[in-house]
């Protein structure tokens, strides 16, 4: 397992990884199993998402803050708004690997969503299982 | 790994795949591992549902068009909802397969998600990881 | 694979399983490869969440109801908001392990979500891969 660590410069981002995870699968040796993506974070999300028009991201990141805005009502004062975020994108994905490859869409990207930041030390883990 | 190509119908749309899913973990040779369902798409998601009442499928593809409206707020302009609807459902899960069967529940279905339809090919991938 | 029997005691709760979920990895005698934590029911969830702070836990079941009211809006009459709920939430995920350990962070801990309780019989399947 490799651990990656990533800097944030928002409170609400979304970073892509997808170079990154296929270096890893590289690195690995594995040419023929899963990949699992991983965020040890609870104010965070991991996300296959589309990679080509950065303003389907910036729609995502404003629409998520629709659906949880950041209002008094919640009884955790602080963050709670991030916690349910992370709740609703998810931390873990698995991909497929064939041939050493990721198998991603033509249109398909990995992203690191950062939902509190920013942060100096987010850690992500890069999991490649053989099989 | 198996590709599956289908072809949607609709605008919004979930068509059961769990059928496909189960031959192909047969098919695999795997007896005790798990099953990786797999879009590469980034306006479809992949679900496990309910398979029994055909009107939950309704409610939840009706609830996501409240939670996710085809408004014109968004900065993508085409399909922004689909990709947003494709982010909260997810396009991969992984199922435990045990003495060569996938160990879904009683009421439990596999469904492909078209958000964004119709389209003649749409991709699944299916991958079965020994261990 | 490993099936765990829990009962839950209202319409909707949150269900720490994080020591059930590591006591399993230990036992399985897996060093190294992922965990895949799965409900096979499709009114429950399995969710990475804060561990610390059990406001956070209201806050989220909170918000779910009002993501998904219990409304008279859907098709299906008696449990709609249970079934979308469990669809928002997912049945399942997988976590990296190494060295025989879960590589959860330091707040994250793993729940099962109820939304359509009380039950005395849910099941957790707990399936730990070697890779």
């Amino acid at each position: 397992m490799t651990k990656i660590v990533l800097s944030t410069n928002h409170k609400s981002e979304m970073i892509e990884i997808t170079e990154i995870v296929k270096e890893e699968v590289i690195k690995s040796g594995v040419t023929n199993g899963s990949c699992i993506v991983y965020s040890p974070h609870t104010t965070t999300g991991v996300l296959l998402f589309e990679n080509v028009d950065p303003s389907l991201q910036r729609d995502f990141l404003a629409h998520m803050s629709r659906l949880v805005p950041k209002s008094d009502r919640y009884a955790h004062g602080e963050n709670a708004d991030a916690h349910l975020k992370s709740a609703l994108t998810g931390n873990s994905i698995a991909i497929p690997v064939v041939d050493a490859k990721l198998m991603l869409g033509e249109w398909q990207g990995i992203f690191f969503c950062e939902y509190d930041g920013p942060r100096a030390n987010r850690e992500l883990f890069i999991k490649v299982i053989n099989g």
